[in-house]
């Protein structure tokens, strides 16, 4: 299935202790939809805060599978879920596909207002970078990262993962006015990975680092000489690709 | 000066007791900023709920004009207020001008999510309308609209106003996806007149209503035989021009 969210209110996907979560809101308003509480899977965790426009999760719902429509599975479910989040795609899939596992690659977008006056209608949605960050400045740094990467450098600290090299497929900054785009591709993330590549970009477009800059904090593999993290909430999952 | 605001916290533009308005908040703004309360005009009263995109005011800021550089009042203003207000822009006007009697004509803008299935990032900014509504129908129905007409079938009831003559300069329907954009532009706007006119257009669009029957509703100057009043949280004064 697929899902949108709005994250502000979650501490991300996954299940926790004690504190609401996009995956146990999606279990709670099945339970309710089927009257039975089925294994929910989601194709990656996203932090707290952080906000999806196409979130691809799979729910094993055993013998209620054909009880409601595939197609109409989207309106049923929504009485039963909040405002913030929404299921607006379903399909059946086979047994050997996996929400996680099955993903070909994944792109997400970042959202600067760069701009010293704020955005009402941005607040919550967009991170708001006051000095100008020249958009060419940046897709040249960008333009390092693309390929296949040992991207530790750009990794909080805290994740234990052991392979962090990846691929990413494209690192692209568009300006629409005030408004950054900065949309990347890759067949996995590291932890922090697209909101420190922000933070990295955004200290290129301002003139602090080039691309000569990028290479190097690439080799050092030390997080340390790379960008500030972005905050979540400028963060969006926004296309998830079998 | 030029605002955006996000309306939904607030009971419309105009000062009223015992509820919070976008006037007051402004000139709690420029009184901290400046030390001391100024007169504040605004361009319209909108209605509770309704939001701006560019809502034109006026300060009167006395001797107080030239303290603060014109071009630099957005910026500085700005921690003194919420989240969901922004000021924008600033220049200095004649004497003559009046922030509400020198509008050339205002532009709205009405969303509408034209889907039974919610979008999470459209909440408190559309209204979600599940019956397909065709556009070709509406933009029929909104050509009757446009001239110089008596709106008074499309002004609710409980305001005094006598004249109810209008000129909308055009009233077209955009379809992007499942969203709908009604743009309406006239030298003045009745009472709800824009909702109004939105359930109507909305009626014409699932085949409710045609051309002929909103010429008859505009001739009978009644507004029980107008369409539904469409919420507020779609709306938006979306460009005042003087």
């Amino acid at each position: 299935m697929r899902a949108a969210y709005i994250g502000t209110a979650y501490a991300g996907f996954q299940v926790q202790k004690n504190a609401p979560t996009i995956q146990q809101t999606l279990q709670d308003a099945f339970e309710k939809l089927y009257g039975k509480r089925y294994p929910l899977t989601g194709c990656s965790r996203t932090d707290s805060g952080v906000h999806a426009r196409d979130f691809g999760f799979t729910l094993e719902a055993g013998d209620d599978c054909g009880k409601i429509p595939v197609n109409a599975i989207p309106v049923a479910v929504s009485p039963f879920l909040p405002e913030d989040i929404s299921v607006f795609g379903a399909e059946l899939v086979s047994d050997d596909f996996h929400a996680r596992y099955s993903v070909q690659y994944k792109e997400y977008e970042y959202l600067v207002l760069n701009s010293p006056i704020r955005d009402p209608f941005l607040k919550g949605r967009a991170y708001q970078y006051p000095i100008h960050a020249d958009e060419n400045r940046m897709n040249e740094a960008a333009g390092e990262l693309v390929g296949k990467h040992d991207f530790r450098a750009f990794m909080s600290s805290g994740s234990d993962v052991s392979d962090t090299v990846r691929t990413v497929n494209y690192c692209k900054v568009v300006r629409e006015g005030d408004l950054l785009r900065i949309r990347i591709a890759a067949d996995g993330f590291l932890y922090n990975m697209v909101r420190i590549i922000t933070g990295t970009l955004l200290e290129a477009g301002t003139g602090k680092r080039d691309s000569e800059n990028i290479r190097k904090v690439l080799n050092e593999l030390d997080r340390s000489k790379a960008g500030f993290t972005a905050p979540a909430c400028g963060l969006y999952l926004n296309k998830v690709v079998y």
